[in-house]
Parts: C-alpha cells; sequence; structure tokens
C-alpha cells in the first residue's frame, strides 16, 4: 500500500473509503459491489482471498464499472488490507458478545466519513454464507448494521454494499446543495395571480353556458376547483394551454377547423 | 384487485406498497428484487410484461424470498398493476421535461409511506436498459431518484429495489409511524389510479372535439396537462366536477337547460 496515498488531506472523503470483501465466494457478487460502489463514487476495492478472480461473471455483473474491478487489489491477508486504516467498520447483522459497539447503517455511514477526515478508512463485508468470523469482527472499531425485517434479514452482498455506499454518498454531499432542485421540474415560470383570475373568470363562463353551473345554484363548485388549481400552483404555459381550450370550447362549430372529428 | 384489500385500514404501511417491475428483461433481476424487498418487509411484486417468469434464474437469484416470487402478480399493462393505487412514484435517474415532480429517494419514501395511509400506493421500476418510458413516468404523480454519482448513476435494478425498500423500511419504523398523513389536507379521498386515467381519456376527446387538439399534430398538450393534473393529486369529488363538466360541454346545446345563458 502507497502510505502517501492515506495521507494525502487533498484526495476527497469517499476517496478514502475502501470497500473490503473477504472470502467471497461468487465473482458475479464481486462485480456487482464494483458496480454498486461505483454508483455512489467510491472506488478502492480490496479482495482478501476470493475463491474465484478474475473472472468472466465479474466483469459482466460490474456492468460499466470494470474500471473499479481492473483496480481492484488482492490481498493474502486481512491486515494486508486493512494496513495504514485510521478506522475500520464490519458490516455483519449478527451482534457478537464481545464486538465492537453495533452501529445502524446510516449512524455508521456519518462516522465514517468523519474519520475519513484522518486517512484512510474501511468497510469490511464477509462470505455470502458464513460472514465474517469473530476474529475479523474483532479487528474494526465499529460494526455497522442494515436495520432489517427481523424474520429475513439476508442481503444479498453486493445489496449490502449498495445501501453501505449510498449511506457514505448522502453522508458526503447531504450538506450541499440538492443536486437536483425541483426548479428543474418545471418547464415554464409561475403564472401571476391576475392571469390566473381570469382563467377563473374564463372557466365559470364556460361551466355556465355549458348548463353545467347555474348561476342559481353554484353548490360550491367553483370554490372547489379553485382549491384543485391552487394546490397545482399553476404556471404560465398551463394558464395559455387552459384558456386556449376554453376558447376552443366557446367557439362556434362552424368556425372549427373543418378537419376536426365532430363531437 | 381486492378493493377491499386496498382500503382495509389495518394493514400496515409496508403492506400496502406495491413494487412494480415494468418490462424486466432478467429473470435473475427479479428473484434478486424479491430478496431485497423481503429484506425490508415488503411483499407486494408486480410484474408488467416482464420477458421470462417465472423462471429458474429468478428463483436462485430470490435466496429465501420466493414466497415474494410465488405471490407476484402477472399484469399486462401498467394500468392493470396500478389499479385502485391512491399514489404512485416511478424511480428514474433522468429528469423529464415534463415528469411529475422528483424526491430524492428518502424524501419519495417519507411520502410515500404516508400515502400509504389512504390506500394501495405503488413503486414503479423500469427496463434494465431502457428504463422507464415517458407514458409511463407520466402515469405517476411522483418521480423518485437515487443520488448518485453524476459519472456513473446506473444502479442494478434489484439494487435500486433494495434502495427505496430501505428507505420504506428505515421510514417506517424509524421515528414513529407517520401519524400526520397529508389526509387532513383533503376534503374527499384521492382518486383512484384508473378513474384518473378516464378522466384524461375524456378530456382528451373534449380536446380533440373542440378542435382544439389536432391529433395529427399533438404538440405536447396531453403530458403537459397530466403533469398539471399529476402535481394536484385529484380527489375523487374533483374527478366528478371535472367529467361533469367535460359531460357538460359535450352534450349538444339543444339538450342543455332551456334558462341557461347562451355563449
Amino acid at each position: 500500500m502507497n502510505r502517501a496515498a492515506g495521507s494525502d488531506r487533498s484526495r476527497l472523503p469517499l476517496d478514502r473509503v475502501r470497500v473490503v470483501l473477504s472470502h467471497t465466494s461468487h465473482p458475479g457478487n464481486i462485480g456487482a459491489a464494483a458496480r454498486a460502489m461505483k454508483t455512489m463514487g467510491l472506488s478502492q476495492l480490496l479482495l482478501v482471498n476470493p475463491k474465484r478472480f478474475p473472472d468472466d461473471e465479474a466483469v459482466a455483473r460490474s456492468a460499466g464499472a470494470d474500471d473499479v474491478l481492473a483496480r481492484a487489489r488482492m490481498c493474502r491477508t486481512l491486515d494486508e488490507a486493512l494496513a495504514d486504516t485510521v478506522f475500520t467498520c464490519a458490516v455483519t447483522a449478527r451482534q457478537r458478545n464481545l464486538g465492537p459497539p453495533p452501529l445502524p447503517a446510516r449512524a455508521a455511514a456519518t462516522e465514517i466519513l468523519a474519520r475519513a477526515g484522518d486517512g484512510e478508512v474501511a468497510l469490511l463485508f464477509g462470505n455470502e454464507s458464513a460472514g465474517l468470523t469473530n476474529a475479523e469482527v474483532q479487528c474494526c472499531q465499529r460494526t455497522a448494521f442494515i436495520p432489517a425485517n427481523p424474520d429475513y434479514g439476508s442481503l444479498n452482498l453486493a445489496s449490502a454494499v449498495q445501501v453501505l455506499a449510498y449511506e457514505l454518498r448522502l453522508a458526503a454531499f447531504d450538506s450541499q446543495p440538492p443536486l437536483c432542485s425541483r426548479t428543474v421540474a418545471f418547464a415554464s415560470p409561475p403564472a401571476h395571480h391576475q392571469d390566473v383570475e381570469r382563467f377563473y373568470e374564463h372557466l365559470e363562463r364556460v361551466m355556465v353556458n355549458s348548463g353545467f353551473l347555474d348561476p342559481q345554484r353554484p353548490r360550491r363548485l367553483l370554490p372547489k376547483l379553485r382549491r384543485l388549481f391552487g394546490r397545482a400552483e399553476l404556471e404560465r404555459d398551463e394558464i395559455n394551454i387552459l384558456r386556449g381550450l376554453l376558447d376552443a370550447i366557446e367557439r362556434p362549430k362552424a368556425e372549427r377547423p373543418a378537419d376536426s372529428p365532430s363531437g
């Protein structure tokens, strides 16, 4: 391990997080874990005695994350994989009598990220069937668990990597401005009050002229429609569409485009 | 669909969450999704036109969650899968110009759980390569996205199910049960999916017959109106009012009440 990498304070916290897979049986899971890591911006994958690696199935399941696989470090021992780390956390569903303090995934992610400010950190995942040994867990300062169905808590290895990596990414970027604000979803600026009011007047006229609204017995149709459109917070474009439709409905049939289907 | 199921208030909120997988290519992903669901206590899986199902690979990847697979409902159309739902959320990484408002996974989970207080709700996932079509997204009231690496945001389907299911479980059990659902703000229960779709069909007919919508040159009027009404989350009463108005507009003038003012 390059010691300089561990002490380089310019690297992003997520770059300092190692994902250590111990004694993985299925190469497909290694590939899927690499993919899960990359989607969340993690890049350091370390493999302690995998049963089969490299392997075509790992590449296939990694989808476009073959760069993470290609850079994966093969380690003969857990000590080798954890060399130079300042904080390590074992992911395990089982509570151990003498294990380190357990944290739910979200709290663990926050702590791991905070410790990444001091140097390299590691998240340790065990074999698909047997999990981690007590000795492996006791190498770590914390355990992390994913809150799960007590009757069936068996996450797939790559799914567990995905959940932890997801929590790490949120912990790393949560305080940043959201990447995707609601504004992008809106095609048009909000309508002005007076334009909304003119739409309601127009709607009322069409309702009365169609015989749907009896001005002598208005029931509460208009307030109900105001409530509906008020909730939607109409945009300028939408007002234009709605008023265009009301115009078309008001137009005598004779003036309508000749090729339009008749009622 | 058994309507009684949707209105049975005694069921837990997580029991009312449907996971709808549309046009899934790989049966292994269906099995892995079932496993991800079960680890988080979800049980309703609906499959819209899967390429291969049932399939041995699905059973293998489901690990112990074959009960979820065995109860999976096969649907020929998305409408069938969404029948009787009161709230639907499409999981998609892509922002769509005319799509419903996007929420990050965590906020989406909170909202979905709150809406489960009113009836059946659904989370919709698309095909592994092509994702969801715009038409599928526009059937939903929200989109959910998983905050991911902007350079590589491609989660495996089952991993995406895992993250959303995890957030749903935390939302269900982390704090209190969602005591304050949005129901208090509504005067009437939310409309069912199929009634909203019938309203859109009716609106389209009136738009075409009035000459406002040219089926040869639809511009994007219908998606824009879907976006508007989707945002408003229509209630049953409102659907009745809107359809009553459309009926009145369609009626020939001669049949209208004699005393109604003319256009």
